[in-house]
């Protein structure tokens, strides 16, 4: 036959096997299959059945509304008796993944475009202009100095600012927390998470809640573990922490919200599963810059038209919805790498009894007369030709 | 030669080959070939250039910014003629990666700290004082229950709560929706991605989108498939849902840009596609706690620096931009494991030929003459030798 | 002994090794090792040390709280001479992973309902009441048209609207920017990340950071890299923009964190990185939709309980905080998928070395014949046998 016609019959009609010697020793054959059991065990096991390796996984795509409810009343001598309910204390009142619950306040009213002294500290502290550079702001200034020292109190001077009059003075939170009956306060957050890669989405409002168990319960890790409505103090509570210490300097507080959904399975048991933590604090040794408070105003006009307005200072909790979570549906793909490592890895076997066999047994230079065929290099000549 | 250097040239200078037997049979031969090409044709066909298993990926990493246009009148009795422009039903002016528009909405004008009766009820309705409790606040309350019961109107009386008053009347939504003419309003979506581990970055604003097309086009699927400019109607109609249905109670539609790039092409195939869906809600059956609105008021001061409010349940569509993808670009490391893997699973064809030539084929014992050599255990004697 | 008794006997105390054939060649030898050791390479020195291939991998969980500081003061015949603070600047208030600073911004004050001239542009400028259609608001209308036309100034004649009243101007953006001082403000980030798959957790205020460090610090990449605080024009520089150029029209700056860490080694050692580039514009060339901008009011009411507003457009930079990273531990799964495929590979060598030992080599016939056991199909009889 022509040379390449030749070849390729070769290629297509020969099967190749390599020759195998096969080792009558009970020591050797049982070490070997529990090697290749063990391997086998860690393959099937571990990589299939617990770590599931014939999974694709997929990262959640999350949408998060929520909703606060509760109202409280207060009875000071500068605000008076007041009630405080959603629209007051919910500042924004709209956000996507979160919710800011103002539980304390410094509250500076009346404040109009002017002239005024300071609050006393170590840099706004005076005795004569001298010690007041005009122009400068300092980080924590209200205003920008004039550069005039002129008196706070009867007592101090401190350095007179161009700012919103009179300024704020945020050096006494009020403890305990203005608001503190927030504890009681419920959030109601609902969330529909997404697959994109297998098309999958739900609610965290299951099918089976109905709007009657909607509008009484209260999410509890035992008894409600599904109801999507949170009582603020439990919600910290569950973290480890106390509301009302929390609510004094404010904090962050995140709601975790774990979908892990094993998409092989019916969609029912895709179930999202809540969990709480503290996010802005790491450990009483390194309490730097604690808590969580921002400032914001309201603007009024009087008659004449001029602007004034109320500096308010909100200490308060942000409960932040953080959800996260995969899902796994079977491929061929991930499944085809793991058996294929895997069989790999039962060439350790293999080599593992080998290195038994050939060096360490009483008998290894009788096997290794029965594995290897030595062949010397051809020049050498065939006298020199070792064969068993 | 001293031992170790026996040891060391014999590693260097020697090279081991299994000794295979090659089995002249067409029928063998040709089953063996077409199981590896099964084999090579899936690591080929489906891991390589399918799957694109020779590619590493990087999650995307994006900024989004929105802008609404759009203005409409409406004509009540108790708001009279009124013009609703951006800054009107924009709330809040300015988030991240989403933009609520107002739609409907109840206003309850004129409100201050007080004390006023309940809006009638289960709860709140009473024919005594002892049917209330002072002090206390429902989930669903206005205000703190005084205790005292007293008029709501002629026939009914209800709670006195100390409330903002008079209190919130939500018990009717507006239908139809009050701003029904939002469905014409535009949403403009500004939006860049980065893959950081490629440090490839792209807008969705096309370099071959002019001026003068941005201020004129409108998205349309076929069309203008890269206009980032959406009608709301269209948005809510392209996602299967009705705009005006949608707005009496408000909703949450979802923006679904994706960015599926393959880096190993020019960065012009690298393209946004725009996908809608409704968040909010799973399906008819199953409608608890639809539609999305939340509470929000503006405050005022009178002459006497008396503090009033109007109060705005606001129900309305929030666009949540949700920007997901992955790139892909060549790397070394997963081509190297998915060709590891592949070679690894080639031996399942040598595994299975073995099978059916030496267990199944009618010469299988003739066959396994040539491939094993049986060495029985040294002590047992060189005369039970069998070798071939 | 019974059948399948014989056959557990044989599998469990039988052992099957590859039959070798040991070619005495230096050349071949040493190009074997040669290849066996460049894969090996690779595999520990790529896959498992540069690329910690060993290593199972998370995506970051990440919060974020924003603050700004800063006060500037402008003097304009409009406004006066006015006082900025945060409460003034920052819109809206507190948003979770990103801060709005307005730094500059067109204000139309004393804005009420009612009808007034368009501002001229194309489409607004008329000659009589047949130029404007009664009804229609186009996409960048302040209002809708009553259909009438009407004086504007004393040249120019523009159609009618309902509209807030006077209608805002918007043609010249103030340049300078108007808060151009707001290069000097500082923005604190406090950043709380969590890895769920290893329940590891940190903050970017690291432990080694005190108070007294945190009130005077700021970021710097060489001398502070870990200082939280920045100053905005130093994060813009950073990005290799201007900072006043970009006040004028506004603008999206991402701050990005990357934590990368290493689990297996010390939690010290894992810590944010910090680098900033510009979100909102890709070219020079392709500069559509620059900037970044979105109108807000302030609404009041008169002595009569008539509402009027005053509407800003606020342009400014959006700071985003992106977090992003990834931690490693090591894990078994990860390691044995890469052993596997290492092993596999090594598998090429031999396959490599066949083939120049079998095919190019001068002795590549004798070789065959060392290596080959030519096995015709029985039936063609004992005769052809060719056994060596």
């Amino acid at each position: 036959m022509a040379g390449c016609c030749a070849v390729l019959y070769a290629f297509l009609f020969e099967y190749d096997t390599p020759r195998i010697v096969l080792i009558r020793s009970r020591k050797v054959g049982l070490m070997n299959r529990m090697v290749q059991l063990l391997i086998l065990a860690y393959v099937i096991g571990w990589v299939f059945v617990w770590e599931k390796g014939y999974q694709e996984t997929d990262s959640v795509v999350s949408s998060v509304t929520t909703k606060a409810k509760g109202v409280t009343m207060t009875n000071t001598s500068k605000l008076g008796f007041r009630i405080w309910d959603v629209a007051d204390y919910v500042i924004p009142a709209q956000e996507e993944n979160s919710l800011f619950i103002m539980t304390n306040l410094i509250i500076t009213m009346n404040q109009t475009q002017g002239l005024c002294p300071e609050i006393p500290d170590k840099t706004t502290t005076c005795k004569s202009d001298a010690n007041c550079a005009a122009g400068s702001s300092g980080t924590h200034s209200n205003g920008v100095a004039t550069g005039r020292c002129v008196p706070f109190n009867e007592t101090l001077k401190t350095c007179e600012v161009a700012a919103w009059c009179p300024v704020e003075d945020d050096a006494q939170v009020p403890k305990p927390a203005f608001l503190k009956a927030a504890e009681n306060f419920t959030l109601l957050v609902k969330n529909n998470i997404w697959y994109p890669k297998f098309n999958f989405s739900k609610r965290n409002i299951l099918p089976n809640i109905t709007t009657a168990y909607l509008k009484t319960c209260t999410y509890d890790a035992k008894t409600d573990p599904f109801c999507p409505i949170f009582r603020l103090g439990t919600i910290v509570a569950n973290a480890g922490h106390n509301f009302q210490d929390m609510a004094v300097e404010g904090g962050i507080m995140g709601i975790q919200i774990k979908w892990d959904c094993n998409l092989d399975r019916a969609a029912s048991h895709c179930l999202p599963r809540y969990s709480f933590r503290r996010l802005d604090t790491r450990d009483v040794d390194h309490n730097v810059s604690p808590g969580y408070n921002f400032r914001f105003a309201k603007y009024y006009k009087d008659q004449t038209g001029a602007e004034y307005r109320t500096l308010i200072k909100a200490y308060g909790i942000r409960f932040d919805i953080i959800v996260f979570g995969k899902a796994g549906k079977f491929d061929i793909i991930p499944t085809m790498i793991n058996v294929g490592s895997g069989l790999a890895l039962l060439g350790v076997a293999t080599v593992l009894c080998d290195v038994i066999v050939l060096y360490c047994m009483k008998k290894r230079y009788y096997y290794r007369e029965k594995k290897y065929k030595y062949v010397e290099d051809y020049e050498q000549g065939l006298g020199s030709e070792v064969d068993q």
